[in-house]
């Protein structure tokens, strides 16, 4: 089984581990007990507190250990939105931060009474400060409660300007709550956070630790019941053993990081540039170069995300999706979204930290192949290995049929990927410069339309929601060529 | 070292150890992912989930967990609070309620724009039920969102009647609450509750892992972040390797449960029947019958708590206490408080799952010799080995002072059990039939001088704080012998 998920989380590193079960016999009583073993239990966390404080440069007094990064999350936006309501009720958010961060600040904005401003971002899901400057600048809105950011995005990598926000906050006063968990312990702590979050899973750490930073001087406030545990920043006890395994985890990273970062790169750079050369309509995303070294994301036209995930499931690949048919809600991922990228048959791969070079030739090697399960064009296409599906492209209407000025494609209640595998097919049956009109309810087509004809060259119209049709949307498309 | 502070928590049981490490190695992924380890990690939560909630007498999907104990009193107060809040904005919170409870309850009723009556409890620690009838009873006031009853006490053992007040609350469609942490596992889940609570760590299992049950048609509503995971009722992942340590550990726990508890009970009732006939001046609280089989509490006349703590360690014990000296509050506890019992030199014990009875006869060897070092008679009092010493009460006032129709004893800057000991070793300064008024800022003071008039025979007047010296109060005491 190769393992290409990181991002969701890793199998405990071996020196966390070791830690870990050592803690379970020598920690395990509570911190605040005055006993013998509660001052053992006391003395490691202070020691894991020490030791990660100083690997994510912040003090000790400025750091607590949360139940999850998760909890982290949530506590750092619901925190610093109490502790900053005087202030200021508006908070901008990047619109791909981790979807933890956006539920906690849209809860975080009812309960201040303020609202959310969503932060744009290129093509590349990097934040554009000239938005956030803006926001700064109006003398007239609402004065902002704080800033988040992402150190990089989970989904695709890119790298976001975090101490550059930092700065142009910095200058109204404004703090900046910096989501690291996709960056910690591999690359360093980006300058300027005032609250920092971050997950132990995810540096190879054991489920059940987050650790929340809070630079001095920044207000805030519990929002949630009161608990005299760390510094009231957390409703609910410290997981000393775990402590003690992420603590550990995370110094073992830190060593081998440069090192590791540098592997990585060279592995998903070699992916990126191999893919789109094995697999045709394919488009890998996210910033090329300004990125975290162990995160790709690649959509594949006429591809089912679902069924690429099972199959390379059953070819012993473990990936991940951004795709809407791979999401318990069923809508595509927000991040692709916000990017106006293809969302169907996408794939999200994460080295773990020991992830060889056999192993990415290896998921080179089945990728092809698997694409081509994914791609249902036996739905009325081509048979495997013709011209048409080689390439991946539906094969195009019989030749005999004469064009048409106008098209109406009903795509209604059929799933991503069958609307643009539709539009595939059948935009020769339309004249060039004629118009095609796909009807659609599945909430991919709406990405993945627009997306389909800047990979293609075709026009995209826009679409329309006549009250005729309630719950379809008509996505117009021009023929250029 | 003899480990008696079981009601903090326990060093993970051996087969929940075992499944943990296991789940370790099989269970590391996300249950939400598709891929292979992912579904090994759905079908390990799902029989885990499965288990526990045949062992809590609940449906699987009535059942979710948390990240810890006070996770899941915390969401269970705050979603059964909002989901309640149409219905009703009044909480009801018996007054010896763990700590997590009550805070928890004071964030809710803030958030619905509610207020919170507090049951009151006999001298033995059992909410008063007419007290809930009469909440009941009250047509003018708010109605009731919920209430809140614990199965058993964490500090003094008493079981609450929890059956009883779910009848009196069904009758008018109120759902209740239970903290079953100090039970789970030892015995039956009491009938009733809407919503239940417990924490793996109580009952052997390790850190990172709280029940939450939600019987179905209880009006429930997230007051977090949403999050898609755990039925949108937990703000947070699950921690497979930990679940399945915990539903391992409870399962063979459930298993003992019997035959623990009645040897736990022979301890327990050895203890409380022993303590007072080698320990003078000593109180032992909560009901004596009707009781948690594991936990007992004591408290001792004119000892300090941290002192005896700090002793019983050093011979190798490890018991808690909820003397003011102890808590990083510097106040007493709130549930011996409620009691109007005894706070000084008070000490829990509270018996491990393995506990021996050589254990037990080994404390009560050494108890009476730590409570001496914990009586400050040194303090101006009698040498150790006298007779006043010997019995614990302070030495008295030297015979040639007449006695004073009244006496003010200025304790104030003193603490616990410092102005109690002032007292005892000064009230034949005053005649029979005379007042004495200490002077205190003690907080523990308000509850001790009351608890000693009742212990010692002597009756108490009450209290009183002059303008003339604020922070400060004035207790008066009239010599009854």
């Amino acid at each position: 089984m190769v393992y290409l998920d990181a991002a969701s989380g890793e199998p405990l590193d071996p020196a966390g581990r070791e830690a870990y079960l050592a803690a379970l016999d020598e920690g395990w009583a509570g911190p605040d007990r005055l006993y013998r073993e509660g001052r053992r239990a006391r003395m490691l966390l202070d020691a894991a507190r020490e030791a990660v404080a100083e690997l994510l440069g912040c003090r000790a007094d400025e750091l607590v250990f949360t139940a999850s990064g998760t909890a982290a999350v949530h506590q750092g936006v619901l925190g610093l939105a109490r502790g900053r309501a005087r202030a200021g009720t508006r908070i901008a958010v990047g619109a791909v931060e981790h979807s933890s961060v956006l539920h906690a600040v849209d809860l975080a904005v009812r309960r201040i009474g303020g609202d959310r401003v969503v932060l744009p971002v290129d093509g590349f899901g990097r934040v554009a400060l000239g938005a956030l400057a803006d926001l700064l600048d109006q003398g007239a809105g609402p004065a902002l409660a704080f800033a988040a950011i992402q150190s990089a995005n989970h989904e695709v990598g890119t790298r976001q300007p975090v101490s550059a926000a930092a700065r142009l906050l910095a200058e109204q006063g404004v703090p900046l709550l910096v989501d690291a968990a996709v960056t910690l312990g591999r690359e360093p702590v980006p300058e300027g956070w005032a609250v920092l979050a971050g997950s132990a899973r995810k540096w190879g750490g054991p489920a059940g630790v987050g650790v929340l930073a809070v630079r001095k001087g920044t207000r805030f406030a519990a929002d949630w019941p009161e608990d005299e545990r760390e510094r009231g920043w957390v409703p609910g006890p410290v997981n000393v053993p775990a402590i003690l395994g992420a603590a550990t985890a995370l110094r073992a990273r830190a060593a081998e990081a440069e090192a590791t970062a540098e592997r990585h790169r060279e592995l998903t750079t070699l992916l990126r540039t191999r893919i789109p050369e094995l697999v045709p309509d394919v488009e890998v995303v996210g910033d090329p170069v300004d990125r975290a070294p162990h995160i790709l994301t690649f959509s594949c036209l006429y591809a089912s995300g679902e069924a690429l995930l099972l199959e390379l499931d059953r070819l012993d690949f473990a990936v991940s999706s951004g795709s809407s048919c791979t999401a318990s809600t069923l809508t595509p991922s927000h991040v692709l979204e916000a990017m106006g990228v293809l969302t169907q048959g996408n794939v999200r791969v994460s080295l773990p930290w020991r992830v060889s070079a056999e192993d990415v030739e290896r998921f080179l090697a089945v990728l092809p192949d698997a694409v081509r399960v994914a791609r249902p064009q036996q739905a009325g296409g081509a048979a495997p290995g013709t011209d048409a599906a080689a390439d991946g492209a539906p094969e195009s209407a019989a030749p005999t049929e004469t064009p048409q000025p106008e098209l109406d494609i009903d795509a209604v209640g059929k799933l991503c990927p069958l609307p643009v595998i539709e539009l595939g097919k059948r935009i020769r049956q339309v004249e060039v410069g004629g118009t095609v009109r796909v009807w659609a309810d599945d909430p991919a087509a709406r990405l993945d339309i627009p997306a389909w004809c800047r990979l293609t060259g075709q026009d995209y119209l826009g679409e329309e929601t006549p009250d005729s049709r309630p719950g379809v949307t008509a996505y117009r498309v021009r023929r250029r060529e």
